[in-house]
């Protein structure tokens, strides 16, 4: 609330040229809008806060769930669908979701297999995630958490974040789910696919928050953050803007450095634009990461390029490297369908 | 080259935070990129600033082609594919392509049947479009121009720009080309459905021409602009910031203005973001575009919410209403793909 007054002191828009009606609104009236352009896809549960795939839950298949705070776009609600999420648990915008949004997510992607919920490691997801898996399991649901945290930016993997490499555990996780893994299987291979990725962030320019209506820090021009967060967090290492090659070089030293590659190994590549950076800019980056690996003799299996886990309207971009195996492809290449992850369709 | 000199001034950047090597390569090496990215779908041609559908020319079928000023992902080159464009002439950052690039389009995407071009009504387009027309021509290949002019921003007809209904102009000219339809039938059958689009475009923030490294003009903070042009253009019309609701009532009513429609019709709506807009935010005004809609008894049989032709990093948003009759539904249902148009693939 005392954001709230600190807006309407700002007549309500503080720094904003944004789209909205309330900044407090946002976040629901951006669901049911969502709802309303995919309605064939995806469906309102009980709880508001709560979104499911709308042939939910699925008959003899492990429900896939996730969570998150708001400001990620497409991330969460954007990957429900067939063969991916069951369910999502939407919170405030850069806030943990509830316990109960958490627990719905639970009910409604239950189908008597039991639950995997894969998630980013920030504090208070896992928190009520967790208080909302012990309320499931009361209720003879069981849920297995597989906490994300890919993003290489801090040292100490305890303490690592989730990063955009959470799209490819659900795209994992809901083809493993779809083809009959059961619950300790689907558990089993999103737990080793997140041991074979890593992710970095680095950012040009800070979002602004809409409930408080301004950039929560600045990053001076000429400047930029390497190991940036999702949530806007300032990174330890700011240094002179450097070119996009540079840039690539810098992001895939980063990623290697922590899970070395070797002549011969097959990647995915994901390469996420984190709200403001155009796709020109993208693929300007993509070309180096594409010359760099394939100096190293490392293959890229399948890459996508563009927004796939957003900070409101920051700009930078991650870059995401996933270390595949013979099953690991497999899951990647079944067939499966959400509003914001169609480019694994085959044409 | 002035602009060049200007730019370095500025040690290369500008104002800008923003991923390239160099300003002046910045379009050359998003389309290297983009084929890197891609390469499964798209190709490139004897002219670097066209670019083809892996496939093309498809024997048997009347060529689609488009082109324009870079700018504007992922128009044009996304929306390369199967039914979809054949080839793209692609020019520099709000630049129209050359009458090479234009030529080597329409060579490309020739099978002996004919060309159909369809792109946006700007001065140099038009021009450099039909001197490789005749320079086609002249190699015994016939290519129609269709000038798109969907965007309700100027009163006059003739002066109208092209905007994001080119989108829907490819695909209903790819799905026609590849059911059949000779020259003389896909040109009409877009003709007819130009005549049934219209569009209207609002900016929030004006963009950063990089080659400029500034943005081209202003729009003061807690202003809007009514009907903002794809290339940054200021608008006649600036007014107070308004809500989402207010300015999705405003976009729809400029748009009914020119194109009524009647209880019972059926539309196809895209909101557009034009660059640094959240999908988000674009969720927020689709969902009061829709009650509105609803209310008159409009049916929306289909809708594209997302980035689908934007203005570098403009803040703002386009709406294009296409009122359908059963053909044009037909059309737009054939199945078809593009790497930026996937949602068109029924999952």
């Amino acid at each position: 609330m005392a954001n709230k007054a600190r807006v309407n002191d700002l007549n309500g828009r503080g720094d904003m040229q944004k789209l909205f009606n309330q900044p407090a609104d946002m976040v629901d009236e951006a669901i049911v809008g969502f709802v309303k352009c995919y309605h064939q896809y995806v469906a309102h549960t009980a709880c508001p806060r709560t979104l499911k795939y709308k042939s939910a839950p699925i008959s003899g298949k492990v429900g896939i769930v996730t969570g998150g705070g708001s400001g990620h776009d497409p991330a969460f609600m954007g990957y429900l669908g067939k063969n991916m999420l069951d369910a999502v648990a939407i919170g405030d915008i850069f806030t943990p979701p509830s316990e109960e949004s958490f627990y719905h997510a639970f009910m409604e992607a239950d189908a008597g297999k039991g639950v995997v919920c894969l998630f980013g490691n920030f504090y208070g997801d896992v928190v009520n995630a967790r208080s909302a898996a012990r309320r499931a399991k009361a209720q003879g649901v069981e849920v297995r958490l597989v906490i994300a945290n890919d993003d290489v930016a801090t040292d100490d993997p305890s303490t690592r974040r989730g990063s955009t490499g959470e799209t490819l555990l659900w795209k994992i996780a809901g083809a493993a789910a779809a083809l009959g893994y059961d619950l300790n299987q689907v558990e089993s291979v999103t737990v080793q696919a997140l041991s074979r990725m890593r992710s970095i962030g680095i950012g040009l320019a800070s979002c602004i928050i809409p409930d408080v209506g301004r950039p929560n820090y600045l990053i001076e021009r000429g400047t930029m953050e390497i190991g940036v967060g999702h949530h806007g967090q300032s990174s330890m290492d700011t240094c002179k803007l450097k070119t996009a090659s540079e840039t690539a070089d810098i992001m895939i030293a980063e990623v290697l450095r922590d899970m070395p590659l070797e002549a011969g190994d097959q990647v995915m590549v994901i390469l996420s634009g984190l709200g403001n950076t155009m796709l020109s800019e993208l693929h300007i980056l993509y070309s180096r990461v594409c010359d760099v690996l394939q100096k190293k003799n490392v293959d890229i299996y399948k890459a996508l390029v563009g927004n796939y886990f957003t900070s409101l309207d920051m700009m930078g971009a991650t870059l995401t490297i996933f270390h595949l195996n013979e099953e690991l492809k497999r899951l990647l290449d079944h067939p499966g369908y959400a509003v914001s992850l169609t480019n694994y369709i085959t044409p």
